[in-house]
């Protein structure tokens, strides 16, 4: 976005309680303490089977960028009652931590770390809230995306949601999202430009307005584009803009590639069918029919259902907004924190409510697959101390209900957070944006159709190491204990 | 966001298929013809009785920086087949249009004109994404806090979903929409530095987890900081973090101002009664009980009703996404386009959906209050030649079911859409972000508490005036004639 400030930067971009705690932690002299947090969501979004995690791009963007600039210190010395010691301090801030990370485009699930952070204290805590921004949001259209995916086979897919958009950074970070998640192009110029994805778009209904007729309008076009996709529904789809369409390509011939028309308005499935017959009747049965109108997975499984007659599909609203479930819940927990003696220790935060309760220590998430067909047989959370490529054979057992229970062997395991900034400095080349499309494609391919379908999928086992569970079980028994001691 | 591109504008945040019509105007030679476009929407978000009108000012930023950058011409050149002499045309654009709409802080209503462009073809065809994308959402998050304001009384209320945010600018915009609709902090620092809205934020769980136990990591902070608002439910609230908070003001006395407890999890209902009561036998009748936790305007009443004794509320996800809706479906029609012989032409969109027929011509609309009080009557859409101040009484009637109306006598009525650019021109001075806030407050006050109420508020009449409903019905007859003239 535009500012005042020349030196704008996106330091500021995160919860004041961060950077009142790091004054603390700089007071009391333990700012450089040694902490590990993690990233992780308790519930699917949409009830889907899985995630397609995206926003590491962005992440990897903020943090080379992270340094508060002179108008942002000027900012806090009048805002709040800061020490000019720490005012230095953060003028002369430079990330130092660790990251680690999925990579875009892996499938990843519920309970279980996607990034990690590790590093001083204060440099965890400055980051937690723009990384949540990010990876909330665009991991959430990437489902939503490949949940579209999945119901509309190989019809092209078209993002075209940036004026419903919740602001500019939604629209082009979401349109990425949603590439990454299977469609195949955008309307967003700016997004093509940033990204490489390609961009789509003919015309709109102000085109035929300012013509007056249809026939005009679409000569107008024809006469001066090769690809022409006409919009029919300006005053009626079937009497005017069909027939003009028609009318306009037959007369261009060659001149222009009529690649179909664009229905944006009535009842699709009925419209759509008499559109189909008008045009192979015609003689253009390679001509494409075109949708947008609010649609959803939902709405292309019905149309589907009804055999409408519909080539590719406009997206726009439900899917840049996430609209059924517009916020996914990550959130960033303290997993190990340096003691005064220099050992790192597991912590957790407790809850009234059960799900709430982190899982302590520091941890690597394993991918299990069977070595004779490669199926996923499910995620393996451990400490990072473990590393189960050294096991025969692998307990794994549900997190809550222990007594559901499964020994995988003859498995390959693959660690899912990889290495991508050690100690401030990037160690991870970021992808092309069409290698991280084809990883979650790839990713959805080995996975078994139980987890995949929209409505009710199987759960997805994500499971504790035994190491992982007694130390869990441990600190709840200590904590408990210090607790009850006290009245209520 | 951060981009490859030093020259990078947002003059490409657009959809393709604009670019794609301003070439078929250039080169049809028409790209300066005159038109007028307006923005509004169908359906009053949330079903709520007003919407709090928000986006202006980046509205502004956007257009004054209006220009096609070295980058997004070699982008455009390398990506679409245009012609240089288009190229050309593009890289010298400059926006010279003119654009009226409500202020800031104003309520507006479904089915009338809150933003106006008035200019040539292309420059009004150009800026169509940006605007929707940002008046979309900037508007529907100023109606749900004004919402939640209206449940809230005259408690605080924070806000604090930058985590949940649709990415960075959804954050930002959105947290100064809140402000607009009756919020009194942020969380985000950016947003305090940028628009000098008040932050406000103390501490996670993460610093208690760092200390080990609630007093240590209470007393740190207390060391450090003058004003304290205590976490109280890391471990647990009642038997640990109530205590502990207590016996630090204790310890601390005037040292600190003890502002007060937050809980952020558990039945907010019980533990803000336990906690008050224990807060109270302490000595601490004045320490304040902070709330968050997936609230909203529903979660608030249902505390209220149940007498829970909570003081300020922390707003994040519900709010910053619109989580119940989130999106508004403004959209921006061309009303009237210039003909061959240089006169202003009304022209309409029509639809087999009633509701999505447009109201062609270049219109005002007036908000018209009763002399008497100062109240509401409803608004008045006419015509931009019609000026009912010259009437001694005005006849409203329902837009649709024409047999509702009234003759409303000893009336103001004052023009909601105001210059801002003219001919390119910034002509209006964007006001301080406290007047926006004092406008939205002002309004209310004037609005019939039929029409506020969260749950099945009365509609707000928005009338057509005779002359626009006239020419609708007139320019509604011709295009029936020219469809039905053809076979279907």
């Amino acid at each position: 976005m535009t500012t005042l400030y020349p030196d704008d930067s996106y330091t500021l971009h995160t919860d004041a309680y961060q950077i009142n705690m790091i004054q603390t932690y700089f007071e009391e002299g333990i700012a450089d303490k040694k902490a590990v947090f993690e990233v992780f969501f308790r519930d699917m979004p949409f009830h889907n089977g899985y995630a397609v995690y995206a926003g590491l791009e962005h992440v990897v963007h903020y943090i080379q960028n992270l340094h508060f600039s002179q108008t942002d210190i000027a900012y806090l010395r009048e805002a709040e009652d800061y020490s000019d010691d720490f005012l230095d301090y953060l003028a002369n801030f430079k990330f130092t931590g660790s990251i680690r990370s999925a990579v875009e485009g892996e499938l990843v699930y519920a309970h279980e770390p996607i990034l990690q952070v590790e590093g001083p204290l204060a440099d965890c805590q400055l980051v937690e809230t723009a990384i949540l921004n990010i990876l909330n949001y665009q991991t959430l259209v990437a489902t939503k995306a490949a949940r579209i995916r999945s119901v509309a086979g190989d019809d092209a897919l078209m993002e075209f949601g940036t004026r419903r958009a919740q602001e500019f950074d939604a629209a082009i970070w979401g349109t990425r999202a949603a590439y990454i998640g299977g469609f195949n192009a955008t309307s967003n110029v700016r997004a093509g430009k940033l990204f490489g994805i390609p961009i789509s778009g003919t015309h709109a209904h102000a085109l035929v307005q300012t013509y007056g007729d249809d026939y005009s309008a679409f000569k107008a076009y024809a006469e001066t584009h090769r690809d022409c996709v006409f919009l029919v529904d300006t005053y009626d789809t079937l009497r005017s803009g069909v027939p003009n369409a028609i009318k306009v390509a037959q007369e261009m011939g060659d001149k222009i590639n009529f690649q179909g028309v664009r229905i944006d308005s009535g009842d699709m499935a009925y419209l759509s069918k008499r559109v189909r017959q008008k045009l192979d009747e015609a003689g253009f049965p390679n001509a494409k029919i075109f949708a947008s109108n609010d649609l959803d997975e939902k709405t292309i499984q019905s149309l589907k259902m009804q055999d409408a007659k519909i080539d590719v599909w406009g997206i726009g609203t439900k899917l840049i907004t996430a609209f059924d479930q517009p916020a996914l819940g990550a959130v960033y927990k303290m997993v190990s924190i340096e003691d005064n003696h220099g050992q790192m220790q597991p912590t957790i935060k407790l809850s009234n409510n059960a799900e709430k309760v982190t899982t302590p220590g520091k941890k690597q998430v394993w991918r299990i697959t069977k070595k004779t067909d490669g199926k996923t047989e499910g995620d393996y959370v451990a400490l990072s101390s473990e590393d189960p490529r050294n096991y025969e054979s692998l307990f794994m057992f549900h997190p809550s209900y222990t007594y559901i229970n499964k020994t995988v062997t003859d498995f390959n395991a693959r660690p899912l957070l990889q290495s991508i900034f050690e100690d401030g400095q990037l160690v991870y080349k970021l992808p092309a944006l069409s290698a991280v499309r084809d990883r979650a494609r790839g990713a959805l391919a080995n996975l078994w159709p139980e987890y995949k379908r929209d409505l009710n999928p199987q759960k997805y086992p994500v499971d504790l190491s035994q190491a992982c569970w007694d130390q869990k079980m441990e600190i709840i028994k200590q904590i408990h204990s210090y607790v009850q001691k006290m009245p209520e």
